[in-house]
């Protein structure tokens, strides 16, 4: 990976269920690996569907030319508004790297799914081809989806944008800076 | 200066005169010299007199044990709220350090004060005690005022926060926070 490598850390603001029906979408331009060079503000519906425009107007946005790759914290925004990994690389023709601490529950997200969207078809349909992959850093495991770029690089970009604990830094800075708009205050726990 | 050193950055987001009231004053506590551990955001007037007050609430929430230093960008922030660097000081018994790369035009800020605001006399009572210093980095001028520390540990802490541009990276990370916040989107410059 070149040191120089640009990505675009994506992570969506906390919001309560039945209070608000919007959050933010915080995207922060990092470079040499933590570096941040400019941040970008959308926001999304809760439960909504438009998360995959909003990422891409973010892409669209002035920082087109700069962004190399895109990494975001999980699959799902302000709920259950689901980002489709395959359609944002087809779109963009960048790399898309999914990472997440937690297992996702699959089965519990479909039946939750089921019981509460009318496009049910819809949104499993992402998720079914969005199954994460289990991988190893650190002694510890995070889950992965990518899409544009093999297994190897992956692992080799995660390694070296990761400077403490075992998130690395665009995503880790997106959800510090998401959090704190929403809460006034954030202290960087992913 | 020790490496693990936790400083508090603070700036304020843009504003249009006349448009609006209040503004973002945001807080990043960075360790390490520019690893971001936490953003803290409060209101300021626009030509308001609270951001002494604001600092000091950010200096006593949650982050209190963690800031050995407050650096500003500048003293004024949402138009004339000033900032009192050595009451800081005094109230968090932390060093505090205020830079500026434009040279501030004193007696166009004088006059406008005497102008524009009732409690002229008191505002211009705390510029007059905060005259900055012409500070030589990286070629360039930069000015600052401090409390707390000398002129020596000003250079050294400036010099190692400082990783491109002459910013020191607590107060750019706060400004490109608080641009983000106002504008939707920031490009890192100061």
């Amino acid at each position: 990976m070149k040191r120089g490598l640009r990505i675009l850390g994506i992570d969506d603001g906390p919001f309560k269920k039945g209070e608000n029906y919007k959050t933010v979408l915080v995207g922060v331009l990092t470079k040499f690996n933590s570096y941040i060079e400019g941040i970008t503000i959308r926001k999304i519906d809760i439960d909504g569907t438009d998360v995959n425009d909003q990422i891409l107007s973010m892409f669209n946005g002035r920082f087109n030319r700069e962004i190399n790759l895109i990494m975001t914290n999980g699959i799902t925004f302000g709920g259950f508004n689901i980002m489709d990994i395959s359609l944002i690389h087809d779109k963009t023709k960048i790399p898309v790297i999914s990472v997440v601490r937690k297992k996702p529950n699959i089965a519990s997200m479909e039946n939750a799914i089921i019981k509460h969207f009318e496009d049910s078809e819809y949104r499993i349909s992402i998720i079914k081809k969005s199954y994460p992959e289990e991988f190893l850093f650190s002694g510890k495991k995070l889950y992965v989806n990518y899409a544009g770029l093999d297994y190897t690089e992956v692992k080799g970009i995660i390694e070296k944008t990761t400077i403490m604990g075992n998130i690395p830094e665009p995503i880790r800075l997106a959800h510090i800076v998401a959090t704190a708009i929403i809460k006034g205050e954030s202290y960087g726990n992913v």
